[in-house]
């Protein structure tokens, strides 16, 4: 079966995003995948990248360098727990499925700060080792996320411009430039502004979607298909 | 004098993002503006979005909603202390100052949660008073960062793609959707990766662009201007 690292940012279990969490564990699981969740909120992530990533001494004491020092801390095997549990997850998965709610047209800080912490050089990508030759290769990606704002805010005449403006820095920024694929993105807009009936249908949707995941073509990660 | 809240995210004094806020500080104090820093390492802030936001009572305990929550709780006077204290001093500031490496076509996540923590609902926006009619208007804004990539690399041939592309969602997703005007974003081009000379002629530029900031006007921060 295939491997499945869902990277789920929401606070409350109840919430709509915990529905859709609860159906992609439940429905992926069904189809004999294994299943593992790292509940952000729940493992109080942390969201800042500093020098207690570190274990052991610096590099360079003298000017404390996040990326250099990750990256020499990666090689010589002293990350701190945490992200080395996070990167052995990322490396056992086939597919990445992030859940969570845009905050301000992006991640939440905390999954920002997982992409931040455990996305290391050497680890993620390299010295010309990036998008194509990225070193998460073979791998794909899913943005499944929740707006506040409607489908027609989120459109090219729409007030918060196209939806694809977006996911640019998620998408190609960040799991493109690992050399990860990338899936089209799920997106329940303004689940808390429609019906009860619509929030059904939603959850129904992303159930549906899930069967037949594992036949879909990543997009091309290209602008073009952003800003055609 | 102006007020000027610079915003600051770097691990380390000794860095190229140091030197441009001591810069910053230098020169708009020599200006006669009040410059308050708030800078989140050393504040050790808190980039998390969690219940802890919220003194006393929830407005619905059953199921947390961090955007009704704080939206309530800002109403009330309910908000945490270090909240309410980033808010006056945005509430004071004629101009903000976002000073930060970017991280991942983005913010780092310590500067994601001030966004997602400082500026909630009843603050700095509210239902209909958005964007042009956002709450912070009459303020301006200002993204100073400094990248890894190159400025070949972030341009519409470059492997990147577009740096307005990056600037979209920090500039019209947070700062136009709160009413605030934005000013050309500073960008120092791989700091790491140039000579002395060439990191001194950065530093000379930002301090010449200080001198004239307040004669500066903001872009007009539509799509044309991204994705021209």
């Amino acid at each position: 079966g295939k491997k499945v690292l869902i990277v789920y940012a929401h606070q409350e279990p109840k919430s709509f995003n915990g529905s859709l969490l609860k159906i992609a564990v439940e429905e992926l699981t069904k189809q004999g995948c294994s299943v593992t969740v790292s509940d952000l909120y729940a493992m109080q992530f942390e969201p800042r990248a500093t020098r207690n990533d570190i274990v052991g001494h610096l590099h360079n004491s003298e000017a404390f360098n996040y990326g250099v020092e990750t990256w020499e801390a990666y090689k010589r095997g002293g990350l701190s727990k945490d992200l080395v549990e996070e990167q052995k997850k990322v490396q056992e998965a086939d597919l990445l499925i992030f859940q969570f709610p845009l905050f301000w047209f992006s991640m939440p800080a905390i999954l920002k700060g997982w992409m931040d912490r455990v996305l290391v050089q050497g680890f993620a990508y390299d010295l010309s080792k990036a998008y194509d030759g990225g070193l998460l290769q073979d791998k794909l990606s899913l943005f499944s996320f929740t707006t506040g704002g409607s489908q027609e805010m989120y459109s090219n005449e729409g007030i918060c411009g196209d939806m694809h403006y977006v996911l640019w820095p998620m998408q190609h920024g960040i799991m493109h430039f690992c050399g990860v694929k990338v899936l089209e993105p799920h997106i329940c807009y303004a689940p808390e502004n429609v019906s009860e009936e619509k929030r059904k249908e939603m959850l129904t949707a992303w159930t549906q979607r899930l069967k037949t995941l594992w036949k879909e073509e990543p997009i091309d990660c290209s602008p073009e298909w952003y800003f055609k």
